[in-house]
């Protein structure tokens, strides 16, 4: 007889929908031949996009500095060996578990030029407070781990959220505390939003330790303005909670303007954790796993004379490193090309002309929900996303039930709105506005046919 | 006021000594300008060992397919092609949580080759039941996470261990169950030493779900025979406990023959978990964080029709994949150039030229310790480290303040025998045979001179 045992429930419980049972099916279809459609993640590369040139230039160059340089330009040459002198031992070796500082200061610096902070301000980045990660999802759970300190621990996340959150706090062992943004007005939120929420959980000797904001948003694409990241912070120092803000979406904003969380707090002292990537914006990297958490005024640690940095520094070294790769990547998402050098021109044309067929993208996609019956896609388009609200679905059937048969009639992989969370009684989708304009132009039409059919089934 | 909050005590408790005090204060020195010698982890490129030429061939073609090829043999250049046909979307992607299946399929038939398994066998290898990860350390975690349902469940480990297992257990909030392997037979333990350990726990309530076996060992390099291995298995087998072997030094074994668990297991139906890497062997690809994890005769899962790995995926999926690279790498692990092909007597060389320097290195240290005062060490040379016995220290010191004392004298970073645990009254530290032997040939009368002074100091 085959040994029978009892396993971690919390692990046991959790949900990941962005990898559950519709890509699952997709998968199953793909195998028998068909053509998926995977929007179901927001994975450029998977449809299409190309790598910016320029990246993958240096990091060919870097894993084999020997190779046949003829065609490098000298900016790419000079770069490649001004790396490997200071990562000493090339990427074959572990890091430091934070990384190396030099790619740390690049890090730091980044944030300085980006939200206007002289290196001699107090809101100056640290560098000793920033760890490169395998992708933002590992900082993520870092945070939360640490931050979960007992079963009546929570941590506020908004509804809908990406179930990285979710399912971390599920698995820590901590409660789920939602929030929830105001769809109708494009997903803002306000300070009595979010006390409404802490107070409802208060009352049930919840200790709410964190909370989350995820800006430009995942699923929603909403794009949070000055006034409401003011709101949270103000919110998080009163109630002694620690942010957390998932800012891996930052150049993706199509008619808006990026804020970021340290921009607005400044020299304030409420802690803030912030995460990055090298999956998302116009470099789409996903697969190298990249990504750092940046830690401004960390909190104190009751019971032990090590500080909060300390302490996920230990949680790092368990697994040793961030692979090197993905630390290079984010060396060179933060350092881009200089004004003029050469790979420049190109450099800056691929940024563009990436960003700009997103945008364009996600304005068909929304013209398409024009012609199906009783959708609204509330909020300006950010991140890689669109979160329309299906108002109409046949009885008894729930949106999960809709992406399958869309999944099943068109090939098209979404994700269910349940998936995220949703305000009770409402139903959704998330797609990836990401596959190319002309796969978008053949499934739109078939779409809107199978969606007018599928809601006005009796 | 700052904000002060409890976090999370298992991580507040938990050890990880190999990047811990004394690596530390290495750090310290190397910034003030000492030359430190960095033997406190199997680091190998950290110390000038160079990569496999045929591996960072092949990577910096796949990261950068339009590059110059001129002086590419076809053999890498098919290779990538293949490699890139395969992976879709190349390296930029996600992939599937456990990674794409032709690499798991190459990982299969690796493992049936090396076992000497049929593919028809009811032994072969199921690349279904194949994940690819971050290094070997994920996939520890992975299992450790999952059997470890409550606090009063336990995962037996060998005394001395790598912390790795240690942490995690503490981390996942379980029950470390010490084994102690016989030190002065050459590390060799068998079934009534295990029996011995599981009753001890036993009785105070403890559940064993596991068992951790390090082969070749870590810390002590201890290799296995057959008949300890089938005595594990069958301890486990009656007492319904998973084993988790930890083979990631299956190629560093330069006296002796590497025999795996899968291969003495067989088509027997006891539950294995075993981990392989590309940090270490003659690859020594640390940085790349690839690796693998297999698993045979999953137990059954009580409470739910999914399956053990079907949970395991679920973990796995939320942090969407592997790195990409280290995926690459771990591919290139299991399918070395073949005999005959162009890159084939470059690669044979690069990989004897390693294992007999390693082999070389490892005996002129085993020589040094003849010289020192009242050291001994046992067992075969297997791993990348000698972990010999410090019979003798001053009075009231420990080996902490030898291996401390040891790095402010001589630059030589080790650990200290307590970071990996020991019996009780026993002192020994840890080095890794790394250094280019004209170093080792520098430090070692520089350490031999510091021990004999250290040890009889009144």
């Amino acid at each position: 007889m085959p040994l029978h045992i009892k396993v971690n429930q919390n692990i046991m419980e959790m949900e990941y929908a962005v990898r559950g049972p519709i890509p699952g099916r997709a998968a199953e279809l793909k195998k028998q031949g068909r053509v998926i459609i995977p929007c179901n993640i927001g994975n450029p590369q998977a449809l299409g996009q190309k790598p910016i040139t320029f990246y993958r230039q240096v990091v060919s160059l870097v894993e084999d500095p020997s190779r046949n340089t003829d065609s490098v330009s000298d900016y790419v040459l000079d770069l490649s060996k001004d790396f490997l002198s200071k990562m000493e031992s090339g990427l074959g070796a572990y890091t430091e578990s934070n990384g190396p500082l030099f790619i740390r200061k690049a890090i730091a610096e980044f944030i300085n030029k980006r939200d206007g902070f002289d290196s001699s301000s107090g809101a100056s980045s640290n560098p000793d407070n920033i760890f490169i990660t395998n992708g933002a999802s590992e900082g993520a759970k870092y945070i939360i781990d640490l931050l979960i300190a007992g079963k009546t621990d929570g941590i506020m996340i908004p509804i809908p959220q990406y179930p990285l959150y979710s399912a971390t706090i599920k698995k820590c062992g901590g409660v789920q505390v939602n929030y929830y943004p105001d769809e109708d007005n494009g997903w803002t939120f306000n300070r009595s939003i979010l006390e409404e929420a802490l107070n409802s959980v208060r009352k049930n000797g919840v200790t709410v330790k964190g909370i989350v904001v995820i800006n430009p948003g995942n699923p929603t694409g909403a794009v949070l303005d000055e006034k409401t990241i003011r709101e949270v912070i103000d919110f998080a120092k009163k109630n002694n909670i620690v942010i957390i803000a998932d800012e891996v979406y930052q150049e993706n904003v199509y008619n808006a303007k990026f804020v970021s969380f340290a921009r607005v707090l400044g020299e304030e002292d409420v802690p803030l954790c912030s995460l990055h990537s090298v999956s998302k914006g116009f470099y789409g990297e996903c697969g190298h796993r990249g990504g750092y958490l940046e830690v401004r005024n960390p909190p104190k640690v009751l019971g032990t004379d090590m500080s909060f940095t300390r302490i996920i520094l230990k949680q790092a070294s368990v697994c040793l490193c961030a692979n090197t790769v993905g630390q290079l990547l984010t060396y060179l998402m933060v350092n881009s090309p200089e004004e003029g050098s050469d790979p420049y021109r190109q450099f800056i044309g691929e940024k563009q002309s990436i960003l700009n067929e997103l945008k364009d993208k996600a304005a068909m996609i929304r013209e398409g929900f024009k012609q199906m019956d009783s959708v609204e896609c509330f909020g300006r388009t950010g991140a890689m996303y669109l979160f329309p609200r299906l108002n109409k679905l046949p009885k008894g059937s729930t949106d999960f039930d809709y992406c399958m048969n869309l999944l099943e009639n068109t090939g098209l992989c979404t994700v269910n709105g349940s998936g995220f969370g949703q305000k009770e009684g409402t139903h959704h989708l998330r797609i990836a506005f990401l596959p190319p304009k002309r796969l978008i132009e053949k499934v739109l039409p078939e779409w809107i046919k199978f969606h007018n059919e599928y809601v006005n089934r009796k």
